[in-house]
């Protein structure tokens, strides 16, 4: 299926995106991530409860990716309040906003967009509605705009520490999938072959929800970039066999001391990387240190459902007598992590600790 | 459904067995392990062909288990051969030893159950028919009863090594349905519970085959023993949360050195093990032993095919572009092992390096 978007170039700078805004300002368009890597299907969705069920259902997923729907959502908002009073339409907005928040709770980015969109509502309530409309479409591209350039400058920081012809395994999927374009991790990646360099990844499957399998390995693909496939414990063997040469990740969260809470699996390969001397770096957006957060034992784990674990396809894999555990991110501290490559260049963590490079 | 033997004691000494032989000697039964854990299916073979087929599916593995499916495929070929001369009667038994033999080329254990049985038809040729097929029956089942006896030592040895109230961190499935009963490393969780101590344990599903999965989890489960499956990628977190105190694995193979083949996977949970200070064990019977390789660098890694990593239940979950990297093993080197649970008691790498403890 060829993107639906009827602008020649969209935001995300690619051939595909995880989420757009028709030039029209009238429709979002989501790339069904769950439908990936065999069918790139995208849905369009014309008002705030199609985008929210988007976001709910993972059809776009990623927290830089989320922050950006929920903004679109808010100018679909919007866009059905145009005939209302600046009453009616704070009151729209708000609910708008409290719909989106209230789709994934956890991700800090849903409602740091949908708080800049109201306070954008706030300001222009008075003006006429085709004009809050217009603002806020505005205001979310800008939202976008921002953070593919966030992911490129990322990028340039971070290839600047890998060698041509490396090979660097990367875990899950922090690329352009999961951002508004480019990605974070795999934005290093992009940024080792765009500074002319070759380049070729190991990725981890990433179970149980196979982020590394189904969205790393097919963006990477698409791009023409080389990508293997391995399962999660294949990890130390590559290393140990010396194909590795570097590791890059992203990251969900960074405490205030540099610890780092990622996607499950994370901190095992930090530890392997550390064991066989192979450099460890995290790419992620200044907006992913959380000075609320002093350490990583303060961040709290989420526990996810067991079916994630005991079925894949309708197949089960599990025998129903038997417990499952099913934690979400681990931590892994500040002490296993190279360099943090964010959008102000390469820091180490004790920079980033120290509130330095911003 | 209920098991299909008429023996009110099967020699696995459990409920449930990998492979039986029927009191009449006449038929086979083999449980179907590609239907566990949601169906407990016994396969009934009544000739060669028939125990070549379930070998060869993988309705049964593990090498001690598939060494007594062999030894019992023999015992068939020589109920099939009664009516024939001494010549006839050995030809046919050397054309079942090579059918069975090229099931899975890999596994010693199939081509010494085949040799012993090779030998015994060479020594009772001349003896009359049912003679020779009694015989054969005999032979076999002593193979089966040697492995249960072994399984039960190795499990009391390693049992004093493991403290009441352990949890156990442990990968793949070396248990009762890898072996004729007991189990090696499920042996040494067995040894612990017999011995009258409480123990918990923690199951890596092991991808990309998820033996821990579906084979673990379901007879630990049939034991009532608590088991709690995770994803391979969730070890770290666990050892770092203080969930495991130890870990137990079998092997494939043990090079001169003590460096052990084992389950892809086996080497990251070592080096984390270490990492985490805590004791990493393998349960293996010394037949497991290779003295012609004298270390794990000389252990050749099979690779197996894509399609295990790309597909599960008709599901894809890799995009075709992708490369995938299947080894089926990894080495884990001497120096991460604490200690080698053996027939003969707990062993150092170095006591096995040097044959001692035989």
């Amino acid at each position: 299926m060829l993107p639906p978007w009827d602008s020649a170039e969209p935001l995300s700078g690619a051939r595909y995106s995880a989420v757009e805004l028709a030039t029209d300002g009238e429709r979002v368009f989501v790339l069904d991530q769950l439908a990936l890597p065999t069918e790139e299907r995208y849905r369009t969705y014309a008002d705030v409860a199609g985008v929210a069920h988007a976001i709910r259902a993972m059809e776009v997923r990623g927290a830089p990716a989320i922050g950006i729907t929920a903004a679109y959502g808010m100018a679909l908002a919007a866009a059905e309040a145009r005939g209302l009073s600046s009453g009616g339409y704070l009151d729209r907005m708000t609910a708008a906003a409290e719909e989106l928040c209230a789709t994934r709770p956890t991700a800090v980015n849903l409602s740091w967009a949908a708080s800049l969109s109201m306070r954008l509502a706030r300001e222009h309530a008075d003006a006429d509605g085709d004009a809050r409309w217009s603002e806020q479409c505005q205001l979310a591209r800008g939202i976008h705009r921002d953070d593919v350039v966030a992911c490129r400058k990322m990028g340039q920081a971070g290839a600047e520490r890998i060698a041509d012809g490396s090979t660097v395994l990367t875990h899950c999927n922090a690329g352009a999938l999961a951002t508004g374009g480019y990605g974070t991790a795999l934005g290093v990646i992009r940024g080792v072959r765009d500074a002319g360099k070759s380049v070729r990844v190991i990725a981890t499957e990433t179970r149980p929800y196979l982020q590394g399998a189904r969205l790393t390995a097919w963006e990477l693909s698409q791009d023409g970039i080389d990508v293997t496939v391995i399962s999660d414990n294949m990890v130390a063997h590559c290393m140990a066999q010396g194909q590795i040469a570097a590791v890059v990740v992203g990251a969900d969260r960074i405490a205030r001391n540099g610890d780092v809470a990622n996607k499950i699996g994370t901190y095992g390969i930090a530890c392997l990387a550390r064991q066989h001397e192979l450099p460890f770096y995290v790419a992620a957006p200044w907006s992913t240190v959380d000075q609320a957060t002093p350490t990583g034992a303060d961040i709290e784990i989420e526990q996810r459902d067991r079916a994630e674990l005991t079925h894949i396809g309708g197949r089960q894999l599990v025998p129903d007598e038997a417990e499952v555990y099913n934690p979400a991110f681990d931590v892994t501290p500040a002490a296993l992590i190279s360099a943090i490559f964010t959008e102000t260049g390469v820091l180490s963590p004790a920079d980033v600790a120290g509130g330095r490079g911003t």
